[in-house]
């Protein structure tokens, strides 16, 4: 069950926040479609990073992005993010991710059944904290077509989850990422069993990503999601 | 002294062969430009790997999209290629670097005289040894604006040419390269000064590009000598 709880037009954009109900978790969540168009369209799941959550900045401007390009965008807020603000967990394992995966499965359910989606064109776009939950979440969901994921390190379970990936893939790392070690990052690169998978550096720390690394995000998924 | 010495048109491209003329040594070289077009338009140098020439089938393909995207491009052979056929010296380096180096200066020189190329907006790209031979030419030519390199590994020449290089770099990686390895050429990206530098690496051996590489590399210096 889902409640939809506002509905909202800015510049052509409509947003639509919602609550999915995934168990006894409420899942906050926010669909971007463009303004008047019937779909189906394209769908690009985004998840957000560690200090992020639906709404901030970074979500909206990707919305826009996509929405301009005709394409459907929808976020939910991680774990201890946003409307689920609370204590982040010590030592949050596989506990959040399993729970995070199911979050993201009860809201792709629910929003592959609104008629502007086109549930054969779904893509996944999330790096740091949005692959530490994302890439599982991609790894277990043959719905995601095309995944950009990346800014995050080699993990027991990361590396195991990549070598089920299976979609084209966009991995962004940052060269001088001082929150997760060049080699490591580079493993986990290498652990995606994807064929069609490809690795874009940048410059900089973690959260020093230029325009350029936002730009070819969001036309790889519009891209590969295209028909 | 150049020689222009065929002028032909195919599918809207203009092709013009000539010989340039640096110190004693002829410069076999070709010249694209859309049909019709006055200019002056940005020129792309492109350098041609170690099997090829500079109207090789890759050459042609590249020359092709330049072109439709209202870009001049230019190659020159290679110092035992093409025209130039002959015996591939041993131990070729520090000699045959310094000789292309100025076959490409007296190339640039001679381009840049022609009505149709704007000298403000110079790029060039060239991988394996379009890299080996470019990536000296490219740190030493201020008139360069942007360069797509790659597939090549460290070297302490390329490693201190790299250290003064100032423009946009894509610099281009075969994951599984068998000819340059991987750390090696992860050392080579690390060397480059410019402050604009992206690493893009695809999975497979060194001739195993995919298309989605070649279209990263015409799109970036589209994009970095569009006005």
């Amino acid at each position: 069950m889902t409640e939809w709880r506002s509905d909202t037009t800015l510049d052509g954009m409509r947003q639509r926040v919602f609550t999915a109900s995934a168990g006894t978790r409420d899942v906050p969540g926010v669909l971007w479609t463009p303004e008047g168009v019937d779909g189906p369209l394209p769908l690009v799941l985004i998840g957000h990073g560690g200090a992020g959550h639906k709404l901030d900045d970074s979500r909206l401007d990707l919305a826009g992005r996509y929405v301009e390009a005709g394409v459907a965008a929808a976020a939910i807020d991680g774990p201890w993010h946003g409307e689920r603000a609370g204590a982040r967990p010590e030592g949050w394992g596989d506990a959040e991710t399993d729970a995070m995966l199911l979050d993201w499965r009860v809201t792709l359910d629910e929003l592959v059944a609104q008629p502007e989606v086109d549930a054969g064109r779904i893509g996944y776009g999330g790096v740091s904290m949005g692959t530490i939950f994302g890439l599982p979440f991609v790894a277990s969901e043959p719905r995601i077509r095309a995944a950009v994921l990346g800014l995050a390190g080699a993990t027991p379970r990361l590396v195991r989850e990549a070598g089920r990936l299976g979609c084209p893939v966009l991995f962004l790392m940052q060269w001088d990422d001082e929150l997760f070690d060049r080699p490591s990052v580079l493993a986990l690169f290498e652990a995606i069993a994807s064929s069609d998978r490809r690795l874009l550096a940048f410059p900089g720390g973690h959260a020093e990503a230029p325009e350029a690394a936002r730009e070819a995000s969001t036309r790889f998924l519009i891209e590969a999601l295209s028909p």
